[in-house]
């Protein structure tokens, strides 16, 4: 499992550029190392639900993607992964700042893999933590 | 627990045009019965991740914004309501077709609610089922 | 799918008298229709934990027991299908009474089954969901 | 936060010897440091289930029992705290050996701590991952 090239920081903003639906969210990669990937999501205003909160849907998005890059990270572009499953525990509201999501692969298959994200404020406060299950789709 | 205004589907409506954050979706209500919102998501190529599927993210902020709606139904606009806790199992994917999402309150706390929700295509097919917590804030 | 035996409640009987590790908790099938099992947790005082509750651990093993009699039901003893994936949300506690277990198949699938259980009192108070993924093993 | 008196190793295994309900699993506290605590489950052919797999069961209750302890190492005795949700992933099966289970705190506060579970064989291999939340309850 170790033939699948690894990816740049660049090649996989390159990823996130050219994905449209991701357009709203401005996500950015920070970081990708071994089975991890860390993600920004700048603050917009844009993205706040009534309250003045980061929106439930960016946080998760922002991890469900993150995730997806960590894959992508360790296995290329060629193969196609998918979300099979995804709990998301909120447990402090964004307001007005960035979120830094950090995406960590606990285990790789041949087929499936499941790991955590954190969402964090730049301040290191945990907003929200997360499990996620993606498996390959074979064509 | 009956003293709160029962909401109508237009003024639920109401509620999403103004929500600046779900402008990119397009979401509309359907119906709103008992503590029940189904809510609709209209295809859009600009929701669809790479492989031609309708990305996870939309998915589950649709999950999350029919279970806010009904809340809502029930409780009026005046509390307000938090994600807590939501997990999506997703089980089948959704190609270049509309989306119709079924909230329903199992269990509605004066400080807490419970629920689930089912996405499923137009022909009935289950696309993805949710479980999600709220829980109100007080300030 | 059809050619699995479906099996009776006698017969799902048998096979948790069969299965040493639950011996400790008593569980007896009521009734099982089509993608569905209903199963019953007598109150022990053995199975409290602090606090005169119904243990958590007594609860979930409730459901997922429930839901693999469920598949047995649909699909036969001869199949072997392991849990991968369950999440409880614990809503009203169980004390000194007996627990009504109810699992639904939702998606049955040939290597994937994914479903709901719900714990309630004889009143028919909900005490806990539960949604539950199992596979099968190809040996 | 800090004036709980934290727990020894010895006192934690007291509180599970004096815990009826958890008789049929002889779990014992390896270690107990802040925010964390290590049960583990010696293999007994009780706890299997069949195909000769350690029951999902058993490695629930392990990572529910390890975090409920964790909670009484930060808060003492005196307050009671209960489950309200918990997530397992089952990502290998475990055979004919014992389970190590490591329960860390995430967010420990005044009403509600969330926290992850890890159940490892002896050699280190991933077994299950657990999320977890309890809340206090005020009588």
């Amino acid at each position: 499992m170790n033939e699948a090239p690894r990816m740049s920081v660049d090649q996989l903003n390159t990823v996130l550029a050219q994905s449209a639906f991701l357009a709203p969210y401005g996500f950015s990669v920070r970081s990708c190392e071994e089975k991890q990937c860390t993600l920004i999501v700048p603050f917009s205003a844009s993205l706040e639900r009534p309250g003045g909160i980061v929106s439930g849907m960016t946080i998760m998005g922002a991890a469900d993607v993150a995730m997806w890059l960590a894959i992508m990270g360790e296995r290329g572009t060629q193969e196609q992964w998918v979300t099979t499953d995804m709990k998301t525990a909120f447990l402090r509201s964004a307001r007005q700042e960035n979120v830094v999501c950090v995406a960590r692969i606990l285990k790789l298959g041949k087929r499936t893999v499941y790991g955590t994200a954190e969402c964090s404020n730049e301040q290191g406060q945990l907003l929200a933590h997360h499990v996620i299950s993606y498996a390959r789709i074979f064509e």
